[in-house]
């Protein structure tokens, strides 16, 4: 590493045995933020609650000079106005999108980047032009292979100072069935700053990482992109030399909204002895998701939700409910996805040195109360 | 504590020497959020940038259903529907809201709640009704002396089941200088889920426990009220028996735009040498801020930023510049706001037991790199 970024810009490292969140992850976890699990009650996230991960700075931008230009190995390059996207052909899809590092602070050891337990997901509604027909205007040249997005944030990552930038493969980029999208819009409304504002690309069924954001510039080449963000950051890696394999598509996963009533603190849920409806929804960027199940012992027996079915939007999670019976007690509940695939989440998370796509089952601490609540009692009243 | 709630809610504590951020801690700082640092460049705060603190859970309303009603003591109670109230004579203002847990996480040692930094604020426009149009419709009894308001989040806290509930001296509640508003919008739009849907209390220039969410309930009360909120948490002590001094308007404080780029993990900034622009926004709920000054030595010196008018919003924080310039090196930049009052910002924090109020200078940790960016170099290209 160069050695002006000495005490700036360290290598990434793994939290040590017993070692608490520090103050450098503290401070991303302040800035970013998850879905409370509560708000897997709607269908749409509303964006205040949707995850966002920012690596840099939101970026100050202006929409009315803004450009997209489309450059590299095409016919025709471009430079494209927001007006000008707007009055391309459009497209509105429902997408789920979740975090690479979702589930990371759950690992052992700990990876040190954002500290994400469960909640950094999020689904909208994303309007905006296929990417495909951006690049059938630009006219790719033949011998293409990827597609490089930068962003406006700007930023030092491990040594590295960059832009934020990602590739797709060329056949992922104009691929008319996951049907990529240069968006301007997020719910009908234009881009929140924190989002993208005034433009990004949704690439529905992978993490976040590829969602390039306030994107400016596409590039077209004939090797594979080698930048940061795509061979050092996002592989997944047991140890600091092995190359990895890239993180893409997203794993199964299904969260249930927490029973209840929660304690302040602890987070634990409480429920009163009867009949508990549980919601929750699940989601897989690859093959559908085929079942979900919960468990009110840990995982050592599963019960069949009813999962709703997709509705048109293949990209978005899906909608499930079980009832439980609750008696008093402690309860760790738990639930599943198992994709068309017959890929289900694991009990016990596999490791890797990023973080990266770790979907274990989620678990919930739920305690039962003796008895439904006294007429007057120990509430806090007026 | 009821031994119902042992495992479940535990009393408040201490963080031990070198102990870092828990779980539980954790499970909030990810659900709650923050400003990213860089959205002070707003005057108003964008929705899901505006920071948020729930106790329990965001409850699910309707605003078709939802009732407000006002009893206690009045002569004539009230059961208002949103319906109703917009049809009343609206107000709107613009209100800086701040947690009083802001700069918790920055003590030591560190009392275990929601770890803030220094970024739980956040900038809107509020509309709704004046609460005492809304009282002097229900015509209040000569010996009310407070207004209990109760949300709709339900939770169990240090032991104690409750409904969200906070109350305000009736002359407060009445103030028509500071005029508390049930608020309805939030920069003209309906309230977001998290902002309190469909309707909370604005309370200009107190800390964010005041400004309760989800409002369902007004009780006027011939006692001050006793309830969880107000007698055990939001109070300033040194230790658990002292009753302690309620926590009530908002400390001065001035935040930085962070200047320069980022790194991802440190968050320290980075600059090149030359002028660097700096700006900011200062606010009080006091007395209205009378100065701000930064320093580039870590308070050792101070020179005076340019603080813009209040222009019209009184409740409202201030933008400020300064200009500094930048030689090869690391900094720590420092910013401290003192109110008309010649109450200033403190170098080092008093404790207290919450960690409420807490108001230090920021800091900003700023590297300087050698020279300007080479035309080609370490960064990362296409």
């Amino acid at each position: 590493m160069d050695a002006q970024w000495a005490g700036v810009s360290e290598p990434a490292r793994l939290a040590g045995d017993g070692e608490g969140i520090g103050p450098d992850e503290l401070a991303l976890a302040a800035r970013n933020h998850g879905l409370p699990l509560e708000a897997l009650r709607y269908d749409l996230t509303p964006p205040g609650l949707h995850y966002t991960l920012v690596h840099y700075d939101i970026p100050a931008t202006d929409p009315d000079t803004w450009r997209l230009t489309v450059g590299g190995l095409v016919g025709t390059p471009l430079s494209l106005s927001l007006a000008g996207l707007r009055a391309l052909p459009a497209v509105t899809h429902r997408v789920t999108l979740e975090c690479a590092g979702n589930g990371r602070a759950l690992l052992t050891p700990r990876p040190v980047s954002q500290p994400w337990l469960t909640e950094g997901v999020g689904t909208a509604d994303w309007t905006g032009v296929p990417l495909r027909l951006v690049l059938a205007m630009a006219r790719t040249a033949p011998e293409a292979v990827e597609a490089v997005f930068t962003g406006a944030d700007h930023g030092v990552e491990r040594g590295v100072e960059q832009d934020y930038r990602r590739s797709l493969p060329l056949r992922v980029a104009v691929d008319p069935a996951r049907e990529v999208i240069v968006a301007y819009e997020m719910n009908g409304a234009p881009l929140p700053p924190q989002h993208g504002h005034p433009l990004r690309l949704v690439v529905p069924g992978w993490y976040g990482m590829a969602h390039v954001k306030w994107l400016r510039e596409v590039t077209l080449t004939a090797t594979p992109f080698t930048g940061y963000q795509q061979a050092v950051a996002y592989r997944i890696r047991r140890d600091p030399d092995d190359p990895g394999e890239p993180v893409t598509t997203i794993a199964p996963r299904a969260l249930l909204v927490p029973p209840g009533f929660p304690d302040f603190m602890s987070r634990t849920r409480v429920v009163r002895p009867g009949p508990v409806r549980l919601e929750g929804r699940a989601w897989s960027g690859g093959a559908p998701v085929a079942r979900v199940e919960v468990s009110a012992d840990d995982g050592a027996s599963w019960t069949p939700a009813a999962l709703a079915p997709a509705g048109g939007h293949p990209w978005a999670w899906r909608h499930f409910t079980a009832l439980w019976y609750a008696a008093p007690g402690a309860y760790t509940l738990a639930v599943r996805a198992t994709d068309a695939d017959g890929t289900a989440q694991p009990l016990e998370q596999p490791w890797n040195r990023g973080g990266f796509a770790a979907n274990p089952v989620q678990r919930i601490r739920v305690h039962c109360l003796p008895a439904p609540p006294p007429a007057q009692g120990p509430h806090d009243v007026v």
